[in-house]
């Protein structure tokens, strides 16, 4: 299975790479720019070892892949979505979006009109499969090799898609995939963001994840 | 310390009361009817064995008690709170409750225009600190005093009510307490209920409570 990570230069990215890669997932770093997700998935290679860790241009990655994730920023994310349109056409599109904002020490949540950021999502690409998860791993520990954890992955969708979404998870050695419900629920799951962030900042403590028990 | 657990007839109620009460806490269980609080105190009592538990009727526990825990389904919390606002001026005044509605098979946040429901009580009681907690805590678990669990609870409040809180929390073995930031915060905490639910329910598990790691 081939899957992309569009934008793919940020933590969560290189923690989904390093981890679908050394299981023999086939993944695409995608970026604006050739050079700099060339650049990326040879660094990540070498992390690794043997794998299969590749660059591409999005639109190339988006064409390319059979699943797609979207690790980009959420304010850059629509319009990726709207250009990567004919191309994730018939795919597996993974959210980790969240419409977030700091109003002085303060992470606030903000809630798209259309109910969530997958939601959102889902109605630019309107022929893709939209799937709500990832919004609650930390994100540089989980793009540490080294680093053990036991985080449960609340995950939203309405179609067979979250199945995929689900399968994938559970292939990554201490995540444990919990299905949150349809695409309507991914609010819920998006606040978790902005709460566990309030959370770390008050309470001083190094990034956290979530499990439930 | 008197502690009124106002409407204290369900699970989150009486697992607070127990457990308070076995603590040292002078514990009140109010109720609209005198008996049924009484009634409630008494097998209270029966389960911990040496500790303060009496039954009173809301408008008198509201009155006696230093801090309060509106342990009374949101639907009915806002107008006892237009009833208790007098006896309540001045004190702690602990909100655990939730809007929600169940739509089909699942549960959804119901999100109030003042904000939150602690925010809507906040409104109602403006001469009492309200600080919302206990949101997370699967009840019936709760309630039984063999039940095991580690537990995180996310706090919000303005005030140093918050702290008092924090610290009745932490006097519960089991339980560790969270600052998660102002009142304003509220919905982010109140979300997790319905999240919960809906987990709890798709993924066929027992009650859950959270913990973050």
């Amino acid at each position: 299975m081939k899957i992309a990570l569009l934008g793919g230069t940020g933590n969560l990215g290189e923690g989904l790479a390093l981890r679908w890669g050394k299981l023999g997932y086939e993944i695409i770093v995608g970026s604006r720019k050739l050079e700099k997700a060339e650049k990326l998935a040879s660094d990540y290679l070498k992390k690794v070892g043997d794998a299969s860790i590749i660059g591409m241009r999005n639109e190339d990655a988006a064409e390319t892949c059979d699943v797609a994730v979207f690790t980009i920023p959420w304010e850059f994310a629509f319009d990726t979505a709207e250009m990567l349109k004919r191309q994730l056409a018939g795919k597996v599109v993974i959210s980790p979006l969240v419409p977030m904002k700091k109003v002085g020490d303060n992470f606030v949540y903000v809630r798209p009109e259309e109910g969530s950021a997958a939601e959102k999502l889902a109605s630019v690409l309107e022929e893709s499969s939209v799937v709500a998860a990832y919004h609650s791993i930390p994100a540089r520990r989980f793009a540490n090799l080294g680093e053990e954890f036991e985080w449960d992955v609340p995950i939203c969708g309405d179609s067979g898609a979250k199945e995929v979404v689900v399968d994938l998870t559970e292939k990554i050695s201490g995540l444990r995939a919990l299905d949150a419900g349809g695409l309507s629920n991914a609010h819920l799951v998006e606040s978790l963001t902005p709460l566990i962030l309030n959370v770390m900042k008050r309470n001083k403590t190094g990034e956290l994840g979530i499990s439930f028990r």
